[in-house]
């Protein structure tokens, strides 16, 4: 008898988070037109991750498979998103990676036009830094690197390994396309993508006000 | 005994999805003060299709009707609403569509007024131009037609006829009024209308913020 | 035996519709720390009005009572809302109304405040003009009337009355305070409040674009 | 045998109402990635208050917990969260507070950016003044107070008590940070928390429209 690729009941506790935090995602609009994936980490060798085309709306266990750290399909027919890659990308370059999340929300996808041709958004004066871990005060600055977007998966995956140099960097934005975020489990890449979200949304808020 | 004007179950399944989609419309506000018109395609002789003036958070089965190519009421007391050319026009021109959803978010409403003198809304870099069937890449850029808006049905279709000449367009927009989306089944169109709504928002906030 | 002030059929009839319509009202955000008037015409003599200073959104039938046409509380201790000497205006004014919304959106409010010294707000080329009763193109121009706030009741119903001269006005608005729609039914008056508050918010969007 | 610390069951009325509301705010958006805090004042000694670094959307009475009026826990191994200071400046320096909250809504954090150079956000002309206990016109000017933020709860206390000097204040922003609002119940400190929020976004919406 073979041994399993994977353990069955870690998977479906795995699955059954993705989808609550997908659906809650969807409902506000952040994974328009089945846009966006979603991942934890099951193990050293495997992640759980949703598949790509999928209503993220009204996912089901049977839309979430299972990956290795080179991005293959491990017991199953489905093929994995191209985007997968850049999932297996952060859990490879930084061990404590629990779960990565990537959602396009109108906010997003404008920021990522806006701030691509300086490479980073510049945050500055949030209490919400507080939420990303490892930041304990406002008063300071952190940076939201921004990639520029690419269909081809090697060549995106590159441009964000460069641009990942400084620690406590728990987010970048691929522009006109939306946001990476991760955390060590889904509920604190949950927070991070939250409060990416939010603070995007103050920063062009205060350029419409015309103060940024 | 007579043969049946179409089939009844068949009719109750597409009824059906109408009325899932149209309640999620609703919900978003994208249907306001009973605006709208939805329908799926049963055969090639016949579609359903939703009466004029109801709430389209409430409907039921009876809000459905339907038509035939040539916008006919077939087998109720119904009759269709005006609009229901425009939704017999895409069937008839193009065999391969399915489903045509009618909206009329903010979004756009207005757009359709800023870009009327122009004819169409190019976009250009949208990672989402991927939801649109036949488009693989953000690389390129997708024109959005718009027409002026008419109450002489003939008029306005020949001036959406006119307009239709691209291959792979799944939408366009009538100044002041909504967009038209169209798929080969509902949850196509449905992916093709929230791609173009998300598009149309971020044109538009593009645009406060100076760069459109 | 006393013959009953209103028929108590009729009037949890009334209730019920006007709590419906409140909580969505409420769900919108258009009711904000419990403001908003609520009313149906039960009869000739009588009114169901929401009571002064209750979260909209959570209403039950005791926070709805009977006011006659002149301002009185009928077989209640409660006393009438200020304001719902402008529902029984309406109704005293204009024999087919059969129902009164009042809602403060941000919309609403900030439109209000922005057109207040012009005295009405002129809406241009909307297709959802064809959901306020009387109207039947989008060419056309309709005037939305907007008067300054009082807290003198009289004034504010003298000021109000002064501006309702054009026939299918089904609304007006109160500068920094909010709209006041109204139809034959209820179902009538939420389709107006609707179409009027969408576009509202368009003709506000197009003002920040500077188009307007 | 002890005297209890606090009355239980008085501890889980108050732990009931906080989850309701915290429960609604939070699904508004008001408080992101964890943020905010939520207080009722018990008893003259006590105060039950939310636990920092929990999902506001997702309270059980397990994450409530007491605190006394130095800001010291109360029969709990759970260290308050250090802005609890902030709860009990309030109870101590005015007598009929009954419950403050403290949100973080788009509003709020912005508002307080552009606003603290001035110190305070002056409002005029809102309807919805009256929601606020103590004002009874549109007639007039409502000051918001607006501090600096700070990480040193000693610091931020006294600055927020400086500028706390007029009657009827029910409310302060921290630059960056968020909003504090408070009644004499939790009702009204949320009527008070929904009129401010409310004003906020339409004074910052007619910035927008080039008229503040």
């Amino acid at each position: 008898m073979d041994t399993p690729a994977f353990d069955h009941t870690l998977f479906a506790g795995c699955a059954a988070q993705i989808i609550q935090h997908t659906r809650e995602l969807a409902a506000k609009g952040w994974t328009p037109a089945t846009a966006g994936n979603f991942s934890i980490r099951m193990s050293p060798e495997h992640a759980a991750i949703t598949i790509s085309g999928k209503d993220k709306g009204r996912l089901t266990e049977a839309d979430i498979m299972v990956v290795d750290m080179a991005n293959r399909p491990v017991a199953t027919h489905h093929r994995p998103s191209a985007e997968a890659a850049l999932h297996t990308h952060l859990y490879r370059k930084f061990p404590e990676v629990g779960a990565v999340l990537h959602t396009h929300s109108p906010n997003q996808t404008i920021a990522g036009l806006l701030y691509a041709s300086e490479g980073r958004i510049r945050l500055r004066g949030y209490e919400l830094f507080k939420a990303l871990r490892g930041h304990t005060t406002h008063e300071t600055e952190v940076d939201l690197p921004v990639v520029p977007n690419s269909q081809d998966m090697d060549a995106l995956t590159a441009s964000v390994d460069a641009v990942l140099t400084q620690p406590n960097t728990w987010g970048y934005l691929i522009a006109g396309h939306g946001l990476y975020a991760w955390g060590r489990d889904i509920n604190e890449a949950r927070r991070h993508l939250d409060a990416f979200e939010f603070m995007l949304g103050c920063e062009l808020e205060l350029r419409r006000l015309g103060v940024r």
